[in-house]
């Protein structure tokens, strides 16, 4: 037995009632058991960029492996449906499930190209068509945030420290468990969210807040109310804590009078008793907010004196978050006054000191920051991000689309005046073509009964909108459909003899996909383009198709 | 009792990791039994406009008379807090609840401005401190989609029929369920989404898809396979369509090839057999979505000849669905072929079919639709709205703040170099108040203790900021903030004798608060500033703790 989906409120109900009375339509008509094969794909990356990652797949079969509709749900589509609805009809809906139902989806991580079918549902009609609308929930926003994580971690490099803080702004509740979920996925290391922690199992991370600083008073508030034997605290921490201010006062006035206006003088008492309590509630791994007062002539220095104390007595302190002004400024400001400490005061590995910047941070901030020839993002060790992340601030949404393609082995397609929404016929495969040099050439899309393009043997791949065609001779060839659910079996086709992926390896998964990419194709901004191709049997289905569907245009 | 909140998974865990261990610095300290006042507020309306509507208390509510710490996640918390945390600090977080919080509000609903606290929490410091993250993450969301909703409305004016289809493209399953809440608040009228129906009573309403038009493939599947008593259909009802799809034919072609390139034979023969196989299934009510092949050509003559067909058996019709292409245009040749057959063919009122417009929809095309001179937007009777809507797309995140404003009675305040994050500080009350037109003219925030103004009697209001000040002779004063939940009776406090209102009565008084204030505010472009001051004894406390709190600048 599978899992229910993480979130309970996705039921048979998380539906759009048109389904719901198309469904009766079927019924009434007695196609409802018609076998038909629908693709779930998008028609566009998001972000201006050239890839998605795709997301949600595990969450779908979840959803598949326990459809159906419970007594009050029943009730309720009762009472919202025409009195002349048979009962019939609602006895049926009841016996509904996914029991003659077949997925094929790509593995869910991988980097996917517009138009190729992310998964493929195939049963009888009027089942699959209850999928649609619940399927496009859990991918949409999965793959969208997924990508922008992705996205991100391109940007920032392998060595930043990525930590997702939306969970305050994301839409909804769901939309920031999904987010912390989605995000490690495309790549993020850590989240602020504790139900994403216990749920996904994400490292969670942070540090404390605004109000914590400005809840003391004075600095007769740093007092170890609670000791613990295992804590090495004298009771004489404040003290230590001031000294250790008084010597940075002494040796860095000039030093700071000089580069910055810095008055040491100037430092917030509060601040510093906040501080103070801080480290004795957590003396390892002691990492301050600086910038509730004023990040050079408080929050800095009262960190040191901190750190210093804390040095004093065995333990390192972990380091500061910025969280206002100029990140770029004022990380290269704190850095060198760390450097100084360490050097001043020979308190070695001082100088590297973490700094996490956070506020309102994006693509652009991160990409802008590790441009900079001076190598300012350098001095910064990792990003808090959260709204413009979470929500997809760029674009806060992905157009997947779920479409019929055949009917009882008749295809179908949907002709639109707008290309973007015209769809591929045909129950298809896809395979990832390879060259030489190991990088994917092209996706090609075929009819499921063509053979499959074969190593070293040439293969015609065709535009599917306009006549440009070319041969490629791959050097490897992956399949990128796999079966994941076969109804008949009622349950989860075990994918090479093992469950479904964890999370932590469809992290990994999908970070050898963004590494094995040509680069150009991964570039955030005027990406080169990747080629999505058909079969030259699929295209003349395809066209054919147009052909006799469609109205023919009339200029006069 | 109050019940749950709505999603189950908004627990004591959907909070972010720092505020734990901030609680645990607290306690460490024994600070943590300070008594904190907390403003939630926001600093700027969105969409560019000048309100918001304020959304999410009833739920942040539910989630206070809930609110605690099961074993499963003190578990949680033990496994990621470090190994030195005192078990007697896991076991004073069990046994925190909201027993000695109270909370003040503004009436969800209402339309409301920045800086003004929407709610105001006082209690412990630890606890009212956990409670931050999950609060905003209640209302953020609620109050960026409702106050999205309302501009929607705004622009649509009163007569159109306003339905939300956002479930697929929405962030995440929740994001969906929030939206199709708080949009019905804001003044839509239907969602497609049935868990939204279930949950909260929101009318549900939808058509049906593009697939099922794309499953048939001719005339031979109109086929009543299953017949009810209660309907009126005889066994003909195909040949009926066909009857009237000639009909119309012979009587149209001279008239439509004059005004427009429409060629009655091309219409698709597998759309009529799916529309006239709907009409069997929902004779009463019959919607068509028209766009699956064309239009004008195909769909609208289409859907005519099964209209007829239904006339002729004494059902009527209700309308069609346009999902793509210039929706200005199509409506109105629509509106001129409904005309025309209202008039040759002597149906009274088939020229007032209803015509819903869906694809992309946002506040400006509604806005331009609505401008035309032309009066097109009169030709469409309704919009579906999905993915601009419910993702926010214009802006997807509100940035509601949660401030301590004062400990044990002393004012507190956040300083930041971004004056737009300067919090005001002092546990507040604040008044509405409304001049001789009856419309408000300003919102005052005084020091909880002042004395309320009073009708006719001359009140200063400072700018909170700057030196600006004007004398208010209020005609009307209204206090904003009401005693929600007072911890120490364990239960809602009843407001006016009553429990809190019904989703829809408070749709109604948004509907009302919309209506009051004065236009020019309301306005979705340019909006006319509406004024938020304070009283001379808070200015007077905010910028004396801001001198004395905040750094001295020194330019060199």
């Amino acid at each position: 037995m599978i899992a229910r989906p993480t979130n309970p409120m996705v039921s048979s109900l998380l539906n759009e009632m048109y389904h719901v009375t198309t469904a009766y339509a079927y019924w009434k008509a007695g196609k409802h058991l018609d076998r038909a094969v629908f693709d779930l794909c998008h028609c566009k990356p998001p972000f201006g960029g050239e890839f998605t990652v795709f997301a949600g797949l595990e969450e779908c079969l979840r959803f598949v492996a326990n459809f159906g509709f419970e007594d009050s749900g029943i009730d309720y589509l009762r009472s919202v449906m025409p009195s002349y609805v048979e009962e019939e009809f609602f006895g049926s809906l009841k016996e509904l499930d996914c029991s003659r139902v077949i997925i094929h989806a790509i593995p869910e991580g991988t980097v996917v190209f517009p138009r190729v079918p992310l998964i493929r549902i195939e049963g009888p009609l009027w089942v699959v068509q209850l999928l649609e609308t619940t399927f496009l929930a859990l991918v949409n926003y999965a793959s969208l945030v997924a990508t922008n994580a992705a996205r991100y971690r391109l940007v920032a490099g392998s060595s930043k420290v990525l930590l997702e803080f939306g969970l305050r702004r994301a839409q909804g509740p769901d939309g920031s468990i999904s987010a912390s979920k989605y995000c490690y996925l495309g790549g993020f290391d850590f989240t602020s969210n504790l139900e994403a922690g216990r749920l996904f199992g994400v490292p969670v991370g942070g540090t404390h807040s605004h109000a914590f600083v400005s809840s003391f008073m004075g600095l007769d508030e740093i007092a170890l109310s609670r000791t613990s034997e295992n804590t090495k605290f004298c009771k004489d921490f404040g003290t230590r804590i001031q000294h250790w201010l008084s010597k940075l006062k002494a040796k860095f006035y000039s030093f700071f009078s000089a580069v910055e206006s810095l008055h040491v003088k100037e430092t917030n008492e509060s601040e510093l008793a906040a501080f103070g309590s801080y480290a004795l509630a957590f003396p390892e791994g002691f990492l301050a907010l600086v910038d509730t007062y004023d990040v050079m002539k408080s929050g800095v220095p009262n960190f040191c004196a901190v750190a210093l104390a804390l040095h004093s007595l065995g333990y390192k302190a972990r380091g500061i978050r910025l969280d206002s002004g100029d990140l770029s400024y004022l990380s290269k400001q704190a850095r060198a006054f760390f450097r100084n400490v360490e050097e001043e005061l020979n308190i070695s590995g001082f100088g590297n000191t973490t700094i996490i910047a956070s506020n309102d941070i994006n693509e652009d901030t991160i990409d802008a920051l590790t441009k900079q020839a001076s190598s300012s993002a350098d001095e910064i060790n990792g990003f808090g991000i959260g709204t413009q992340l979470v929500t997809c601030y760029k674009q806060p949404a992905l157009g997947c689309i779920y479409k019929l393609v055949e009917v009882n082995g008749h295809s179908r397609i949907k002709i639109s005046e707008d290309v973007a929404k015209v769809t591929i016929p045909c129950k298809k495969q896809c395979y990832r073509l390879y060259g030489e040099q190991g990088f994917a050439l092209v996706d090609l899309m075929q009819k499921d009964e063509e053979p499959a393009p074969q190593v070293d043997e040439p293969v015609l791949c065709r535009h599917p909108f306009n006549l440009n065609k070319v041969y490629v001779v791959p050097k490897r060839v992956e399949p990128l459909l796999q079966c994941y659910w076969k109804g008949s079996l009622g349950k989860l086709v075990k994918i090479h003899q093992k469950e479904l992926p964890s999370l932590k390896e469809t992290r990994e998964y999908c970070r050898q996909q963004l590494a094995a990419m040509r680069p150009d194709h991964m570039r955030i901004r005027s990406p080169t383009s990747y080629k999505v191709s058909v079969s030259a049997q699929l295209y003349d289905d395809f066209h054919t198709a147009l052909f006799n569907e469609g109205p023919v245009k009339e200029l006069r």
